[in-house]
């Protein structure tokens, strides 16, 4: 396999080290972000180029991990018709190649990636997709050199499960940041809620979710609620944030 | 000491259980829930009541650990102004106790319980506050037969905390009851999420929330950000909730 990987950002990087650890050659890496392109190039200790016009002619393999908006633009202009082409985006078609190159998919690791913060892949799921059963078998091969927890999903499920790793990953990163914050104001230090914040995750490993809801709103205590909501005041949109919520909280309890 | 524990619910429980095995002898419990009075007077084998009439006489402490709106008729009617009178919310001031008695204050322990969760009270952050040195050294005594994290704090602060911690915990577990119903919309088992969702978890052990934030709307793409909120019609306020968070944490990264 010869690989050249698009993109120098959270995913890719992410992605290129841990297959760089496994002995996967990757003969290219290309990003327009020049200082992202060698900073990951250099780790790994490939080359890079933030010219297509530069673009390694015989690669077999593009994998793009590019943002959703960046993707249409580059493959448009990649010109590699008899190459395999992957993306790593949850929310975007496999069909994006349509019409460009005879063998694409998609290869979709379902984990949050930051730039100061190791991953272990071998804990991460992996949502593979092919047009054809050549693209299947490559892009499993892949995807099986960085973990076992393998699943093949269609488009419209990846998206389905993207928008739900936005609610359990996304947001409730920014619930944290909310709570940071509030908990600032209380005079008292973040760590102070973590312990909660893990009884919380750990609870649902053995309860399901709806079991484990606890609070004013599934009890509909509108006298807490109401004192809440008055701390809340002139906080950004967190009155009403907390009243939405609260309100789901409630209609789907009372279900 | 001679404990009354007021309260059969969660927190009343885990507290009567995690005093109990510390040696504390709790005399006598009260609710009007008898089936949970007695279901848990029986689990640490002492006497339950449902009525104010026959509560214990000479207890010097009075613990109160049931929901913020049953706490101020529950007080008004208890009458025993020697004895010391603590209760556990998060929410409910101090000085409710005012005018009833002469010590007063509250132990709020920052923590989710669930009935069939057991938890170690040793890991729980405590939050104490009396009305006078020897509600607070009494307060204290009990605290710290629970756990070594304890921590003052006065009513106004404390609201602010348990504020935080609706967030935290509340709400975030409301986002993975979401979660799990977008997944099993993709025909995808919850489990798959939870690695993700502990990724998320360990990050802001390392990473401030702020700096761990990852997602579209971060990057405010809105093009994933419509496509998903194309998925959500229809679907109670989830489109709503999904706008309003992601334009609160593009505005709260912009700043």
């Amino acid at each position: 396999m010869k690989l050249v990987l698009l993109g120098a950002g959270n995913v890719a990087s992410h992605l290129a080290t841990a297959l760089n650890e496994k002995g996967v050659k990757i003969c290219q890496i290309f990003s327009r972000t020049e200082i992202a392109a060698q900073f990951l190039a250099e780790k790994i200790g490939v080359q890079y180029t933030t010219h297509i016009s530069e673009l390694c002619h015989d690669a077999d393999t593009y994998l793009y991990s590019v943002s959703d908006s960046a993707l249409p633009d580059l493959i448009s202009k990649i010109n590699r018709p008899n190459a395999l082409h992957i993306h790593t985006s949850g929310s975007t078609e496999m069909e994006i190649f349509g019409g460009f190159t005879e063998n694409y998919g998609v290869l979709y690791p379902l984990q949050t990636f930051s730039k100061h913060k190791a991953v272990n892949f071998a804990e991460i799921p992996i949502f593979i997709e092919g047009n054809n059963e050549f693209s299947h078998n490559k892009i499993y091969e892949i995807a099986k050199i960085l973990t076992e927890k393998l699943h093949f999903i269609n488009s419209a499920d990846r998206k389905k499960l993207h928008l739900s790793a936005v609610f359990v990953c996304n947001f409730v990163n920014h619930l944290y940041t909310i709570g940071s914050e509030l908990v600032q104001d209380a005079g008292v230090d973040f760590e102070v809620l973590l312990p909660l914040i893990n009884e919380t995750t750990e609870k649902i490993k053995t309860l399901s979710p709806r079991e484990a809801q606890t609070g004013p709103a599934v009890r509909n205590d509108q006298n807490i609620i109401k004192k809440h909501l008055k701390l809340l005041k002139n906080k950004r949109d967190l009155a009403e944030i907390y009243e939405l919520i609260s309100e789901d909280i409630y209609d789907t309890h009372k279900r």
